[in-house]
């Protein structure tokens, strides 16, 4: 599999000895995530490399996250002795095309017989010298913004859940998340205060944002941006491409505060304000229900 | 799970943002291993704080065999939803009872439902401004020593495997594996060119070093300190002692080369030579039969 893999510039060793050495400029920043067949992904809707890109990029979004720099991926895989080798080669290829262009590498990780297939990639990244960028940091009065047009992913998922074919661009969006990794450096030389990875959907992740603070995020639902393929497929199926960027999740962008001051970088997108007169999420200044976004239904 | 978890006096920030940091002094060493319950454990012989801290402290000894000083772990764990609570906490029990004494926590990870239970740990080292010591650096003439003694983790299995209790030190030594953590930054220190974890059995992990080398890594059975609870179960099992030092690992102790004027660390035990005379491994002065030891069982 090495030689399929994606090596690192920062790596002083590579693959291949009891542990990889890499040297970094500032602090050392680290996720884990996990991906379980069946569960995190399909496989009669992602090829093996799809499972590869997309393992890579939701820890590199995670690292893009805190504002720092991306530079390797520890990844282990279990797989049933069935497994062809040719799976786990397209696996790798994935992994390389997420993070080649990114000059990220694989140094190094383990392979294991399983029932099914089980993935954990550990994404390490560098500060570079810069303060990382916490979800609990905001102030009142700070702008919220998104780092790119959400709801692709949910349509995506939409389509291949019921069967559909309407665009294929939001289906390749769920299966292979394309968020601008390095968007989060670039807020974070802005000046951003608060900063995380939508994954589970900008309602819910900015709750977590607003715990973090214990401040509120008020948003204003005609300013998120709504990716123009969410919206096609919503059109064809009766769906609401507004609640899928709403609650949607998996797209990987990322949502931040800064200072309202602040000049936003580009493509990055203002939805709403912090303020400390409430907290939570407030979506056109109420509270959303939790169960079934009824007021959504009704915009 | 994160109260239980034994926390990082290096980590700048902890679990709960979409990344821990990390503040290292010198490179950073990384490696990572996947336990599959069944393959790797098998929960009939190992209560799950068994399983974190062998989970924890066989990657900690990759690590220490880099001659680099353990900072943290990334954890994650994948079980069946039908999994207690009570298992996951006693797991965590166990990747504390391996980690706080060596000032080492537990950064970050992920949790997820699966089939079976699969673990990945991803250690994090620090090389303190040193030179990481690699699989590959011997000389000839160099001495070849063990930083503990080998035998007793195949003791354990062959028991538990034969439902046999002569030994109950050689069971836990097998279920809980215990290297002197640290023994490989001191060797590191005292000039080690080469060292590499025992996780695959003497002979085998020292291919690997000679493969690496390009030369011959020559042993001396007599030399190899076999634990003394494998003799006493080889004794009453009329089982072979000297084998399950050379072929049986999972010890995790650390095989190193030192120069030939180097003053071995405390602990280390000369066991052979390092010469270009020869390629591979040598027992005895003999090339050891792959199959079935023959000749050892006739010492």
């Amino acid at each position: 599999m090495s030689l399929r893999l994606p090596s690192s510039p920062s790596a002083v060793l590579g693959p291949g000895d009891d542990a990889a050495v890499i040297s970094l400029k500032g602090d050392l920043v680290v996720s884990s995530d996990v991906l379980i067949e069946g569960r995190h992904f399909r496989c009669e809707w992602s090829t093996a490399s799809d499972v590869g890109f997309r393992a890579a990029i939701q820890n590199l979004a995670d690292i893009d996250a805190m504002g720092a720099v991306p530079v390797a991926l520890q990844v282990t895989l279990a797989a049933p002795p069935t497994t062809e080798v040719e799976w786990v080669l397209d696996f790798a290829d994935g992994l390389r095309e997420a993070c080649e262009p990114l000059g990220v590498g694989v140094v190094g990780g383990d392979l294991s017989g399983a029932k099914e297939i089980a993935i954990s990639v550990t994404a390490i990244g560098d500060t570079m010298g810069f303060q990382p960028v916490r979800r609990g940091g905001a102030h009142h009065a700070d702008i919220l913004a998104v780092s790119g047009p959400l709801g692709a992913a949910m349509a995506g998922y939409h389509q291949l859940d019921n069967l559909l074919d309407f665009d294929q661009e939001a289906i390749d969006l769920f299966l292979r998340p394309r968020p601008r990794i390095g968007a989060g450096v670039k807020a974070a030389r802005a000046g951003a205060t608060s900063m995380m990875d939508i994954s589970d959907g900008l309602v819910t992740d900015l709750a977590r944002m607003a715990r973090a603070s214990a401040l509120a995020m008020s948003i204003d639902s005609r300013l998120v941006p709504v990716h123009p393929a969410a919206v096609a497929v919503a059109a064809a199926v009766v769906g609401n491409a507004d609640e899928w960027a709403l609650t949607g999740g998996e797209d990987h962008h990322l949502v931040a505060s800064f200072p309202p001051n602040a000049k936003l970088p580009d493509g990055w997108m203002e939805i709403g304000v912090v303020t400390r007169d409430r907290q939570g999420v407030l979506v056109n200044g109420e509270v959303p229900s939790r169960w079934g976004w009824d007021h959504f239904a009704r915009i």
